[in-house]
Formats: structure tokens, C-alpha cells, sequence
């Protein structure tokens, strides 16, 4: 995907509707990806991310050792690399290699990005109060990538049990919210 | 809708997709109506949920006090009440006169359902750590209503500025993931 810079302030506008995300991380250059749906956003300028990651994830260990990780959002036709990549563990598979995603260097984190996403999200650990008790990470997005030509991304929203949908068409309200 | 008690082990199911939803309120008899989009689940079962109710909102000082709320979970038929609801404050309006939406009384709290939204999810908020920082609070959801002839709810997602969208059609993918 063609990505370039996307403004830290429009960033709520990719996260809120909900998407399954690929959370990417790099520790001792072993780079992981993980399959996330537990994510809000919390703040929109910075923007703020809060996610659970849950202690069982390989990625949990190199998130808080590391405290960076990039937020990748797929498309529908990674739909199957998604739910494997949520299928098997970092401990014992390189799972770029294995669904055959191509790592991007970041900016400024040391976490890859997923060229196949449409958006990519830079992001470093910013509060870990919530850590012990519900694996819940608070992330600052400090680099946001897009590409700017999907005006309908067709991200992937998981009802549970492997049941997923695509968005709609889109339509607007008249709307004095953000 | 034709509302009915659901397992609150499924109730990520209904969340996880990143729904707008209407969250309710009351306090000293007075009820109250609030958009929000800023959510996550952050445990399966019993059911937790984080979400950011900015001090900005009049909801935000009954949640605090009463530690009660209802998620309740519109569809596309109720967008514009829904947009409406976002765009003014209950501290000058009883929003579900303005909107034409019926009260219905919850079992476990004393915040009020909405009829006219497919399901319903009574909340007691169970911490307040991050609330003084994030304005975000933790809810455990202690009992649900959902009207399950709804195979494919059209909730509704938003993409920012007022631009929404609902569900495409579904598709299963085999997966080993909750």
C-alpha cells in the first residue's frame, strides 16, 4: 500500500469504527505480530490508544520490555493472514515470514511495519497502571502512515467465533461531533 | 425490540466490532442520554468493559456518583437520534422525551434502557483509577439484553466527522480465537 504521513489529529477517525488490528513489536530483533481487537482510543491529540494485550501473547513480554510497538490495520484480503496470525504464537514461528508480510522500518520505533496494511500506527507505551491487573496497555501514537487513496477501507470488524464483517457503504449525518 | 436475557459470555460479541452506542444514566430521577464511541472490552467473562466518558459530558458526574450506566446498542434506523443525542447536553434537555425513545426499566440498576435499541447492557462501574487522568471507566457489565432475531445488526460505525458506516454482508473464517 502507498502510504505517506497522515496527521496525529484525524488519527481517532481509523481506530474508532473499530477494525481488527495487527499489533507489531521488536525485541532483540525478533519482530512478532499480534491479532487485537480490544482497543479504544482514548484521546485524540496526542492521540492516545488503550488495548489489552493479554499476558498469554508472546507480544506481551517485548511490549513492555520495549515499550513500542506499531498498530497495523488490514484490509479484508488479509482476512485469512489475520485469523492464522491470531492462531499461532510468536514463541515459535516468524509470523512475517510465515503468512508472507513484508517488514517496513518505522520512524521512530524499533516495531515494524506491515507494508500490506493500509494504515500504520507508530506507537510507544505511555501508561502501564492497568498492566498487572488487566493487561492494559496506554499507547501514544507519535507517527501515523496511510494510504490516503482507500476512502472506504474495507477493515475487518470480528462479531466473535470467526464471524467478521466489512464495512458498508458509507453514508453522513449532519454532525457537531468530531 | 424483542429484548431477552443473553449469556454474558457473549457479550464481547457485541461490543468488539466498535459500535456507536448510547449510554444512559440516572440520578436523582433525572435520566440521561450519551453517544459514545470510545470503548473496548478488556475481559471475557464476567464481561469488563473501558470506555471514555469526557468530564465535558453531563453523564460523566452521574456515572461517577451512582456508579451505574446502561450500554445500549443502536442500529441504523436510530442515526439521526443518535447524532441528535451526541450534539446536545442533558443538562438542558431529557433527551428521551426530545427523541422520541422509550425508558424502559433495567433489572440491576437504576439507569434506564432503551427500548428501541437492539440489545441493552446494565453496568456498574467496578474501577476508577484511570477516571481523575483519562476520564476512562471500567464497567462489568452484570447483566444483558439482546434482541437475537437480529442475525446481522446494522450498528452503526463511525469514521469521524459524521461519517458512518453499518455492516456489509458477514462471512466466517475458521479460527481457533474467542
Amino acid at each position: 500500500m502507498a502510504k505517506r504521513s497522515y496527521p496525529l489529529a484525524k488519527v481517532y477517525g481509523l481506530l474508532e469504527p473499530g477494525p481488527v488490528v495487527l499489533l507489531t513489536t521488536a525485541r532483540k530483533d525478533r519482530r512478532n505480530i499480534m491479532t487485537m481487537s480490544w482497543h479504544t482510543m482514548m484521546e485524540f491529540e496526542p492521540p492516545l490508544v488503550g488495548c489489552v494485550v493479554s499476558g498469554r501473547n508472546h507480544s506481551f513480554d517485548a511490549l513492555r520490555a520495549t515499550k513500542e510497538c506499531a498498530i497495523n490495520i488490514p484490509t479484508r484480503e488479509l482476512a485469512k493472514p489475520v485469523v492464522g496470525i491470531g492462531n499461532c504464537s510468536g514463541r515459535s514461528v516468524d509470523k512475517f515470514a510465515k503468512f508472507g508480510l513484508t517488514p517496513v522500518a518505522a520512524a521512530q520505533v524499533e516495531a515494524p511495519l506491515i507494508a500490506e496494511c493500509y494504515a500504520s500506527l507508530e506507537c510507544r507505551v505511555t501508561d502501564t497502571r492497568l498492566v498487572n491487573r488487566y493487561n492494559f496497555f496506554i499507547l501514544e501514537v507519535v507517527q501515523a502512515w496511510v494510504d490516503t487513496a482507500l476512502k472506504q477501507p474495507q477493515t475487518l470488524h470480528h462479531r466473535g467465533n470467526g464471524v467478521f464483517f466489512a464495512p458498508g457503504e458509507a453514508f453522513r449525518l449532519v454532525s457537531a461531533m468530531k
